[in-house]
């Protein structure tokens, strides 16, 4: 294969499999030339990959070395498309009985959820994390985008046992805004004893149903690194439940009368 | 730019935004070439992507003319993919009390779900879809795998109303297995009527839970152009409720004393 060739078979390759170290062998091998030139090839992805701001390709030297692409959005890019989001979201018409905002279109980009997984995967790709956590429904989306990006599955917390699932963990907590009993469960054999997991979640008013999955992790013994929440509600008369966490957005003010509402970033950019 | 690092980045395009049409011009002025330049790009970047299996670039003449990224997987690679998925579905170790068989680790991973995305896609790109529909909570993300190929909204037909989602249309429905009444509801906005959409779910037995979408995609007006199941049960004794369907893999003869189960290619193979 001609280096024009090798380059669009290895950019495809590495947006393919993100944070996945493979061989100079390898290449070497599949592309039927020399070390190298494969080592120029990588030189160019490497290249065009900053410029653009897809992330790296990060090389690791000795025989149990090798390649791989981390996705990374460059600080500049992050604020764009935080900003922008913001402005979508400060739609009156978003706004719902009850003081809620309608996001689902929003949700429902797949564009908009591969970006905002891009941007938590940038965050979290140096803690080696074996799991992504989320609980259904609304977060699904965000959980599998930010997956994607760190290779690592995905794994979904219920609020009912489901018969497919087998034998199950339960527990039950206090919903932080409303201050209702709640439950969920999570399946025995979805996650192993000791993982590195991060939580994913769409929306987060006083932390209840984060906390709550942070306490379910702690029978599968997870050590939770991170925590990551599309939009934060600014509500001033609860007490967080959880303290640290990122936000790409935070909601406030909104007032039903006027149907004014202010949405700003959150702790992601900070 | 020079031609190599024109194809890392053009690459990087297709691959990002699948199915959208871009003109010449550009790409042209976006690297600073003629369009004599990109047009050889394209061919290159096409050859491999046909070479590769990703699918290939369609290319319209014409002032209203441009290049767009077709996903496809060949055939060959799809038969692979369902075999490999059959036989990891055939694992004893998976089946649960009642005759269920365990599939949330499968369904937990980015890239089998992106590679079941990317077959349904495959299919599905000529039908000038405007949304993938799915009912919560297993099949959100096929659903949005396939829908990141189309580049089209995913719509998630909910099991109860949400107070963050306004006004919705509401059915109920008979369960095809069960024989329970259940209902479910789509939110007003999150659908424009007359639109062609493609119903995307994880399982089906009798599908009663697939004719329920239809019919409250009925009250949307929408053409219901496709359906797409990842697994259906083998059920003879019910009559299916819905005919015209694609599945990855059929499951039959789960024996619940020897744990034995067969998973064949279903109907999308044929």
């Amino acid at each position: 294969m001609k280096r024009s060739h090798r380059l669009v078979a290895l950019t495809n390759y590495f947006l393919e499999n993100p944070n996945i170290q493979e061989s100079l062998t390898y290449f070497s091998k599949r592309f039927g030339v020399g070390k190298a030139s494969i080592s120029e090839d990588l030189d160019i992805v490497d290249e065009v990959f900053r410029q653009i701001g897809q992330g790296y390709l990060n090389r690791v030297a000795g025989s149990s070395g090798g390649v791989s692409f981390i996705p990374k959005v460059p600080e500049k890019d992050g604020e764009q498309f935080i900003a922008a989001l913001c402005k979508r979201l400060e739609d009156p018409a978003r706004v719902l009985p009850g003081g809620y905002l309608y996001m689902s279109d929003l949700l429902g980009e797949p564009n908009t959820i591969r970006n905002i997984g891009r941007l938590f995967a940038s965050k979290f790709s140096d803690l080696e994390l074996d799991a992504v956590i989320t609980v259904e429904t609304k977060g699904i989306p965000l959980a599998y985008a930010v997956a994607s990006f760190l290779e690592v599955p995905v794994v979904t917390v219920r609020r009912d046992p489901k018969v497919t699932e087998g034998t199950s963990v339960s527990i039950n907590y206090v919903s932080g805004s409303s201050r209702k009993i709640q439950s969920m469960v999570l399946a025995k054999r979805s996650l192993k004893e000791g993982a590195n997991v991060c939580v994913i979640d769409d929306f987060m008013k006083a932390g209840g149903t984060i906390s709550g999955m942070v306490s379910l992790l702690e029978e599968f013994q997870a050590n939770v690194k991170a925590i990551g929440v599309l939009a934060e509600a600014d509500d001033e008369e609860d007490e967080r439940m959880v303290e640290d966490y990122l936000s790409l957005v935070k909601i406030s003010n909104v007032d039903m009368k006027t149907k004014q509402i202010e949405v700003i970033p959150g702790s992601y950019q900070k």
